[in-house]
């Protein structure tokens, strides 16, 4: 790694966080305080907590830990991420605080503030994994509060212009992070893509990394999809829903993958990636799903779907469309999340006993959704259309998927100047840090 | 590994897996629906999701990750074990449901259905724990079903027979999964174990892993033991005593470990695996421990219990009972099970005046261990008759405990045919998949 | 590895942890009992759970990852950890509930106890960060034992003598167990640590290891934070505090690190510790943290302090005061404690009206730091010069940092063996054994 190609980040990361971090402190001290006389107990705050952590684990471990199963990625993959998802969520409580601000120039923040900062921030996460390796964290960064920006908007043009529920809004985080990540990763194709990148290669002990973020985000996807649901029947429901849809297609993922396996073995990708496919569809269609028969047959669909296009269509679209999806994004978070958006059409619609209601129903859900598309896929566009410069210093391709571009690696530099150290103990700085 | 002799799963795991999914669907479609009115605050099931929540770590990453040790058997340890247990926990669902069906025709699902379907499905893991690395999937799922069943049975027998409350007989999953895998692998004995497999070895990362599910069984275990009692004094007793129990085994595991040891070193196989020796213990006999010292005292004879059954008596069972036990459950669920069973018998005698009533209780109490080993070693030998035919297609000893049995590794297919690749990027189908 | 070298701790290790924990179980015995009447619903115990819970993460699980970054440390790290853990837990409860046996006789333990004592034992964890790897288990469980009676000591004094309250007390760990451990690890000094031990240093996977400490703790601080307070308006403004607090010290440690390197790369050493750095902070400041803006600027004060230190100060207090902190627990806790006294100091006294009051404000708050201080301080350096002694049998200079001194790994000998194996199949003994 010749050091006169690597690009320094210096002059640009750290001025940017700096003045995004005292900017946020600047908003926050001008204008939002604590909630008073929330956390009582009985309170919907204080019954929120367990649960906010769950998520809180999800979004931080979860989603973090996913990405490490790149073979040279995982300080990127673990602690890039933190911070990206700590500048996000700061930024998701002002966005989310602004109606509030309008009103009364006051944002009040609590419990819930934090979880619905998260869920956009889920949003965000979501769009970046179609880019990582192949971006710098001054690109990221930027990328997910663009990204935040949008998911925000979204839900508010969908409460403002179709009067959609707040729950079903936040649950279009998945189809809208997926397709802003698929345009914006498609705006920001490298040419030379379609051969694999040097290190873009998993090995035994991150594969095992990724399996444990997996894991996370397996076990506590039913306090995401239930959080914002008050306590009571529904919720145990979408509890349950959730439990089940995720079991079905973690069955679904290793069956599929097996069965289109050539020589008959599983891929832990597909298990790592799939097994999810079911919480992200149940998510969507949470809340007509009544019967548990109905949620284990979207999980078993959204498993199925998400295997097969991880399987096939994951290299299709690279060849065919010069889209690389580091992640499977859309396999994962796209098309389980257009199956959610399906089956909720289907399950209300058989619920309605009127043909007029029905059709109703179904022109408004189809605005939701061609809402949702365009504004995350012309926004993915803009983003990745501005983000391919040159100009941002991104990494070269043969640095792509390494963390030694970006992170201190002093125990190789040690064996370089090995001779002179000795020599000079003094001199050597730096000798316990990473 | 010549792929003549790799078994290929594809014929049998994924119609398998697919005919259970699909039937396990139809039932639910028939007979399950979710409970109604279920979940309102201050109701058990909502007071149940946190601790839900520890079960469900415990089951799906604790027990996973606790036998990621083999260091080639990582992906098998952790995403095939997801496999199992959302197989087992969907049926055990269904079975436990069976009595409510009888009566009304339905299966009514909330929380606690949930948790009992996944102490029955830990009840499966310990048992699968004896051959793992030495079976194919396609065997590990059909044990976890016959397994699931049968300590479902064996609980179904004792509350009937016996009148066993059914805490109790939740709490016999340690000594019934034990011996159940011990009569399992005793019947699958492939002759040459007596000198290791040749990849049955961990090194220095797998044993992190390893100790990552430790620690989240350890941690956990006062959730998993209290789970299905009621808020109340009683509770807080039942985490208390397992928390001071799980720190005594594990002092001891420590201790027996140093001292066996000719060169006074610490084996980390028995830091892992006895320190959560008292939490079995404690488990089985926690009704009847009032005192703290008490549950300490259970807590030390089964971490040094543990600790010299699995240093010594391990090896010795291999030897002379040609018993290959992988995780050596025989000391870590099966002894302590039996020790917290005799300290209850000891326990409960003591409280009481009366001499018939003592008796009275022994011949209660035998009876009721008498009947978990009598069906749980039956059911493991004809479990293990049934799957030691070649018919189950299992890996040759000398691919047992490799995970490229079963696992896609196209990295390591790459090198191979590299040459080719050079020239046709075109034809590199899962450049990305593991 | 000369063995004639190597310590053998079979004589010591076995004996002195078989009798701290025979004089546990005798003291328990004699005047521990469970809370009668406690954990009914609605009882602060039966709400604790949950964060009490968090809290075992955060000391079982992630303190002990945190210390795995050492690339042949991990299995101390880990599993070594548990062990001094839950031997400083039991000793804890003893201390803690030494007033009460004064009066009554009786100590009677509930959830709150174990927090108490899981918050003791990390204060005793944070000192012994200074010296792992250059210690044996021995050295290890007598500090813990001795750091945990200093900082009940210290709570006592500051409650009795100055009338601190128990809260704030308890959150003196941080700098309690920083000074303490920083003059243990002076006293200890070995000559020679200006040039760094052969085996300090990390790689790839251990640096993941270490994140998932690292982002355990992270999340859950702010349930360590509240854990103590009572529910209501305040915790949940300490909850947003923490979390705020950690989120700017998170964004400044990245910073801080791209903007102090000269190439501009970041230090996952840098973001694994200080990005917690605001919680410890905060932990110290919370109790008159009324706004957003202030927890967020003392998070960004604590992570930019933090993160020059661990650049910069960490090896000037090698070089100059010979100084060798393993874990850089100065930069960590002890100045971000300091930092946290400060911030307190400050805010109450521009909460104050009366200039007398400030002052007299301002001499109590002097005379808590300065008990703190000269009780951990020299309590510190006189445990450094008990333990120094060579009677302890430390690991010499070239076994730091090594797990192969107290651990036993098989697989290496075996192969030095081998020959004589083969033909003696029967007698290599613990084949599956680590």
């Amino acid at each position: 790694m010749g050091p006169k190609y690597a690009p320094n980040l210096r002059s640009r990361l750290a001025p940017l966080v700096l003045f995004l971090q005292t900017g946020f402190i600047v908003i926050y001290a001008l204008y939002v305080e604590f909630e008073p006389n929330a956390f009582t107990y009985g309170n919907t705050s204080s019954k929120l907590y367990a649960e906010f952590q769950d998520v809180n684990v999800m979004v931080v471990a979860g989603f973090g830990f996913l990405t490490t199963f790149l073979v040279r990625y995982g300080f990127s993959g673990s602690a890039l991420h933190l911070l990206v998802t700590v500048i996000a969520i700061q930024w998701s409580i002002i966005l989310n605080g602004f109606e509030s601000w309008l009103q009364s120039r006051r944002i009040r923040i609590d419990l819930k503030s934090l979880v619905l900062a998260e869920i956009c921030t889920a949003s965000a996460l979501i769009s970046m994994s179609t880019v990582i390796g192949k971006t710098n964290p001054v690109q990221l960064i930027l990328i997910a509060i663009l990204e935040v920006s949008g998911f925000i908007l979204n839900g508010w043009l969908l409460q403002t212009v179709l009067e959609v529920r707040p729950l079903n809004c936040a649950m279009q985080l998945h189809t809208f992070g997926a397709f802003f990540g698929l345009m914006l990763t498609w705006a920001m194709y490298r040419k030379g893509s379609e051969t694999p990148f040097e290190k873009e290669k998993v090995d035994r002990k991150t594969g095992l990394f990724s399996m444990f973020g997996t894991l996370f985000l397996w076990m506590f996807w039913p306090s995401f999809n239930s959080i914002l649901v008050e306590h009571g029947e529904r919720k145990l429901r979408i509890i349950l829903s959730t439990y089940l849809a995720l079991a079905v297609s973690a069955v679904a993922a290793a069956a599929v993958s097996v069965f289109t396996s050539p020589r008959g073995k599983i891929n832990l990708d597909h298990i790592q990636k799939c097994s999810i496919a079911g919480g992200v569809a149940i998510g969507v269609s949470m809340s007509v799903v009544n019967l548990p028969w109905v949620a284990m047959t979207i999980g078993l669909a959204a498993g199925v779907i998400s295997t097969l296009a991880l399987r096939y269509l994951k290299h299709h679209m690279l060849l065919a469309f010069e889209c690389h999806d580091t992640c499977g994004v859309l396999s994962v978070h796209g098309l389980p999340g257009l199956l959610g958006w399906l089956a909720h059409l289907i399950l209300q619609i058989n619920y309605m006993d009127d043909l007029t209601t029905a059709i109703r129903f179904a022109v408004f859900h189809i605005c939701t959704l061609l809402i949702t598309l365009s504004l995350s896929m012309s926004m993915g566009l803009i983003t990745g259309d501005m983000f391919k410069w040159n100009f941002w210093k991104p990494p070269q391709d043969r640095e792509c998927f390494d963390d030694q571009v970006f992170w201190e690696f002093p125990d190789l530099a040690e064996k370089k100047r090995k001779g002179k150290e000795r020599r000079t103990p003094y001199a050597l700085k730096p000798f316990m840090s990473l």
